[in-house]
């Protein structure tokens, strides 16, 4: 296995099926650090600096948190409207990050362009995690995912997860080159106009990805042991913040889960997980269900980000 | 007396007399780290996370700092813009809250919706301090000031407390409530569209507060122990920061305090307390006047705010 | 030599020959720090307040990683827009720093408006470094400047420093302060509207400082030890953060370096600094040439606030 050290994590692309097993070792190593809320000495020294060009609230602050448990200090920008990147210069990422390496010594970054953060890890010679690029991809979400699922059913192989939402959200790119590193077998549902590209259905295919296409949440719901969400009303995630749809209208029901439905037609023990924010796709009667898991979500996601930031920054091996 | 630990602060309604000494006495005994500047390590694996959704330099600032110098860490949002809960998801306070309160052991919450606080604590289980909710409270500001009243004057009973400006702001809505567990007379001016309402009035009176309305300072200035200002020209704190009035006046005279009134009218040991920021009611003739005591109260909210975090952390008893 | 220890640093205009040595020297001994990205901790109990009323990056992020690995802690804003000194309040310079004294024991300020943080010095018992106040001067990046020069050429006696781009920049005023204590010519070139103004260029005239115009690059640039370059094409900087020009065009070949006109006309040993952000003024290929110095530029902008802070906290004589 490659060594994390030093590594930027940009796409779960090229993760092979035991770096997964390694990422999820060493979060659960980590993880009562988070539970007991202490503070490990573990990165005492390092700086963590957020470089957000969109707005976040749970992957910056489970990035944050995850550093300052760990002991080490953070400090950045939440809005690049504050810095020479957004005002009038519309700095590029190559002067940006060529001088962002000097004030962190790892850096978590979300921007409203593909690719930005590959791009980014050319120039700085510090760590980039990617917190987001566009209709890109998000792998520290995923890998949390991953990890909440692993913790719940105690296996990744042989599962089958229904992906409901907008296919072309960077969860949903991260997720399905996931999949391929086990054994997962994917149910997809969306609306058409918003499936997967005919360019990802080609990768993934190649790739041995073994996905089936439903209309409805109710035609797959049954054989689901993870219900994977995501919006499908939405703002346009390739445009700045500023540019949101004036008018949207509710989410059809073909892609709704709701307590009722769980209890009529999913297996006993699926489980219901969503990255948040939420629109109407996710009824608020399932919170307190035993489906639920988006809340357990939010905690791994600490413990998710003290795993990669202790590899990346070569803390654990 | 109930335990502080793990208390959300929300109000000053239900405040007792003994709990506000309670606050009282711990806020003497860490007054000497932030005199001195130091750092110490009452809190030192503990973050506080601020949630702010309306614009603070005061309060945001001295939450941060008391938690810096009992050896904590901040990290958190001051624009909620930057947030899912501020961006085109309008993300519900159950959502953002359930989520926070993994990224943070205590959190400092100011929104521009009264009741949004309390609602916050119904979904977080660290402890949420109140900075401020629409017309609602603002109870760790009053606590401030109570404190700088009580460090002047050696006491509380017996004082006659000037309150002047807009009656319908959040601290007027905490002093009055923080009177009625003392004895305390309060003089009331303010123009009257900007008045004690109604309710309000009706609540406060079956509380006990002995309270006079009159129509200018002028009438009520010669027995005044405090003179306690708000704006009378002001924003609109229900609306978001963007809504601001295109137009406004000045302050009329009845509402003004300046320097040639005070030494004319005023007892001679007489205290203008005002939380900033001002418009005109409060002349700048009066800052280096022996009446002047609102830069101690911006140096007593560090201290009441270590208070207020040693006690609801648990870190003091 | 005046004690730094509580000093504020406003201006380089009475900044005298050894008091930029010594400020020099003690970069020199904490470099080691930031080159090892260790944690020192000789500021350990300090908080640097940063308060930001226009956009920056390097500034505050230098500053802050400064502080950061000496020990040190941050807090402060980099948006006015969400505090009292930038909504509906526009709260003064007085009110606001009159209060942030108690919210840091150093606070780095950059304003748009020229003599702001005098002013904010006036009313703060702790040090102000100022971070770039309107047109006025930007003294920490100019040190910065001066310390790469230092530390590339091993002297600044006997340089010529090519000066190109917009003369009324608040790094080019602080440029020609700096060059008086020094026995170094500086060859000035910009367009003629934005050429050093008449009483700026009397004032250093008095002050013995040795410059020439020229009208192009092209004309001096064989005898540059030294280019520093700031931009031609740019936001109005005495204007907010929204007012910034809806056309620009490209800038004039008179004021443009190249590697190809480098390597035609500059000094074998010639280095180009400039402070960045760019625009067109300065081609990306010289970027990996033996001339660029502005990415050690970023490095040395923490190193250079190291020194500034350990010297104005009074933790290195």
């Amino acid at each position: 296995m490659r060594s994390f050290a030093g590594r930027d994590i940009l796409s779960l692309k090229d993760f092979e099926r035991n770096e997964f097993m390694h990422v999820f070792d060493t979060a659960r190593k980590l993880e009562p650090i988070a539970r007991s809320r202490e503070r490990s000495d573990l990165l005492q020294n390092k700086i963590l600096l957020p470089a957000f060009y969109q707005p976040s609230t749970r992957t910056r602050l489970a990035h944050e948190t995850a550093m300052l448990r760990l002991g080490g200090h953070v400090h950045g920008f939440s809005d690049a409207k504050n810095t020479r990147a957004g005002d009038f210069y519309q700095e590029s990422i190559k002067d940006t990050f060529k001088m962002l390496e000097y004030y962190g010594d790892v850096i978590v970054m979300r921007h409203f362009q593909q690719g930005a953060p590959a791009e980014a890890a050319k120039w700085s010679s510090v760590p980039i995690l990617n917190a987001g690029d566009g209709w890109g991809e998000h792998p520290t979400q995923v890998l949390t995912d991953l990890y909440t699922i692993l913790k719940e059913k105690g296996r990744l192989d042989g599962l089958n997860i229904l992906a409901v939402g907008d296919m072309r959200m960077r969860t949903m790119h991260s997720l399905m080159y996931a999949a391929t590193q086990f054994d997962i077998e994917v149910s997809v549902v969306s609306p058409p106009e918003l499936s997967l590209t005919e360019e990802f259905i080609k990768e993934i295919t190649a790739r041995g990805n073994k996905f089936q296409v439903y209309d409805s949440v109710d035609d797959c719901l049954d054989k689901a042991d993870v219900i994977y969400m995501e919006p499908v009303v939405q703002a346009d995630y390739t445009a700045g913040r500023e540019e949101k749809p004036e008018e949207y209208g509710t989410t059809p029901k073909e892609y709704v889960i709701n307590l009722k439905l769980l209890n009529e037609k999913a297996k006993s023990d699926a489980i219901v997980l969503h990255s948040l924010p939420r629109m109407d796709e996710l009824s608020t009667d399932v919170d307190h269900s035993k489906y639920a898991r988006y809340w357990e979500e939010a905690f791994n996601g600490v413990v998710m980000r003290m795993s990669l930031l202790a590899l990346v920054l070569g803390a654990m091996e």
